[in-house]
């Protein structure tokens, strides 16, 4: 049986180039923090690591700092960027990833006053809302850049000018989780000042991320310890997955414009394809060409994506952490956050490529889903 | 070039069963968070690794965290641990870690007692000591069981036992780093609540470790997200990490005795080889057999490392992470803490075995480093 992994927003397929960077690693496996040889080949495996990061996204190497995946960096950003004394308004949408959503609700018990911006029915935060916001003093924006479940972009250029022309003393951090290596990337032209990223998403491995914090601001970490990552991060350094990073950041720099047309192709094809089907939405428009996110009526979507998962094609419902079997939602956060309808927000799912799915990969998806949504159209209603 | 790797207190050599299991999960790269076969598949594996660190510690599946790494499981425990309801007083040792010494400086700032107890010359804890520490009303006794540097084990069940009896709603958190998989741990027997653990001490990967947790003790997160390791901590697992960590502990346990033997048969070797030397202290009488601390008189560690990394043999300066380039101390505060002077305290190498050095490797290592020492004390003289 074919396998077709479309679900790459979950989590990618490591790169060849991502696993021999582990390899090397694994062979010459000393601790960064040991004085000897060893121990200095692989701090320049992580230094290596770290350069090719800060040019993925413009920063300078002494701004990236290792985590353990985006979540940590997430959790790193908001309990160590959000100071009380700089305001105790903390900015955020309800279309965050968990990662953002829960510190932020563990923020409110710390005495901190979370607003949530209103979104449009596209996902879109409107600069004006953002500005409005501004007025009481804010420590702290933290804004995704690609939504995890439906892939619509903020304009984080537009809000970041005005973050850092209405309240210069606010921090801007950016969950870029989504957007890293796969959407523009400039902290500088875009007034970023703590932004996330994952490993595993791009094609690294599970186990590792960055956070990047701009020079000059300051923020508490979360570890303390032998005082590695400067001091914010300490822990002997995850080299493999450090160096795995590395090496999928360099691979997916210097064809981020041709895998976004790419993509872009692969989405116009699949929806196209499936096109003859009544009743989809889809929901985000000018979202992010590498993710739809669609309604498919009269279906509960752990059933149609099981059915696929039994054909050989592996999608997700909303987003694989809020889709999470540990605690499983009837219906998407993010997609009422947009104002979407309870019935639509129950019944999406979500597609995701990487830039190693083909066409024919796309063609053949789209087959079997039109088949699997017409047998269980034929079969079960939703309630 | 021979290649002797003596410093696997610092970082291991990776086990290929370790590798083979990661390269597993990297083929079949699911999110173990997905909903279909793939996220299965890798929820899977990840239990799998659970059931084998629960076995390696005489512990419950359900009592297994996955961290990235040990200084996360030192930090989750301290600071999740740590009630100040159950009184303001924290018990430990100045021979921890930095991963434990660190945040335990944070704890006084956050308005714990912090209360070091006295060692012995021979880094032990007289459990009378102990006992009367504990009439404070405690929240949390943190101890390591084998030390980093010196390779001292404390007595756990004792110690266990007297928290136990005398302050049973105190925390008993054991930093098993050092001797997971090396030293019999039974958690049960040991009356340990809480005990972290590293995967790549024991021949698995850097980025990833373990904090268990007795079933009646609730701590808190230091994360919060998408609801993985039942809301303990969120992130995506580094299933990498997880796998290759269950495989080397269950390649490990089988083996330990005989491991044991077999180092203590290295360990024997060295010390007798170098005898001829003079001005060689060992620290630590009845240690680890994986360790060897000695102070070598007239020489800086550093110095002699270097000589002996020159020649292809791998040693370390105290520990690797307290002798970290970016925080590096003129001496080790660990012998400082059993009473020893200054001097031996400045001078002190660790040499430190992983099962898979041969008693070849252990005899060129001696006769280099009786070289190394003989050149060195030719040419240089401490101050």
């Amino acid at each position: 049986m074919h396998k077709i992994y479309l679900d790459a927003a979950a989590t990618a397929p490591p790169l060849d180039a991502a696993r021999t960077a582990a390899a090397k690693v694994m062979d010459n496996f000393g601790n960064p923090s040991s004085l000897h040889a060893m121990g200095l080949d692989a701090e320049r495996e992580i230094e290596t690591a770290r350069a090719a990061v800060a040019r993925a996204i413009g920063g300078k190497n002494g701004e990236i700092y290792f985590t353990s995946g985006g979540t940590e960096a997430n959790n790193m950003a908001i309990f160590g960027g959000a100071k009380i004394h700089n305001g105790a308004r903390v900015i955020t949408t309800a279309a965050e990833h968990p990662s953002v959503a829960e510190p932020m609700k563990e923020m409110v018990q710390r005495g901190f006053e979370v607003l949530h911006l209103e979104l449009t029915q596209d996902g879109l935060i409107d600069p004006s809302v953002l500005a409005k916001a501004l007025a009481v003093s804010t420590c702290l924006v933290s804004i995704h850049h690609v939504n995890n479940e439906t892939g619509v972009a903020q304009n984080i250029a537009v809000l970041g000018k005005i973050i850092k022309d209405t309240s210069p003393r606010t921090v801007f951090h950016v969950d870029a989780v989504q957007s890293f290596c796969k959407t523009p990337i400039d902290v500088g032209a875009m007034n970023i000042d703590l932004l996330s990223l994952s490993a595993h998403k791009i094609g690294g491995l599970k186990g590792c991320g960055a956070l990047f914090v701009r020079e000059k601001v300051h923020i508490r970490p979360m570890f303390f310890g032998g005082g590695q990552e400067g001091n914010m991060r300490c822990g002997t350094e995850n080299v493999p997955g450090i160096a795995a990073l590395g090496a999928a950041a360099g691979h997916r720099i210097p064809n981020l414009q041709a895998n976004h047309t790419h993509a872009a192709r692969l989405k116009e094809l699949f929806i196209g394809l499936i096109n003859p089907l009544d009743g989809i939405e889809i929901n985000g428009e000018n979202a992010s060409p590498y993710i739809i996110n669609m309604s498919v009526d009269g279906i509960r979507p752990e059933v149609l994506l099981n059915a696929m998962s039994a054909c050989g094609v592996y999608i997700s419902a909303g987003a694989a952490c809020s889709s999470n079997k540990r605690q499983r939602d009837d219906e998407s956060a993010v997609l009422r956050a947009y104002g979407l309808s309870r019935k639509r927000a129950e019944t999406a799912v979500r597609i995701s490529f990487s830039p190693e799915n083909t066409t024919e990969e796309a063609e053949i998806a789209a087959e079997i889903f039109m088949d699997c949504v017409k047998k269980l159209r034929g079969n079960k209603v939703i309630k």
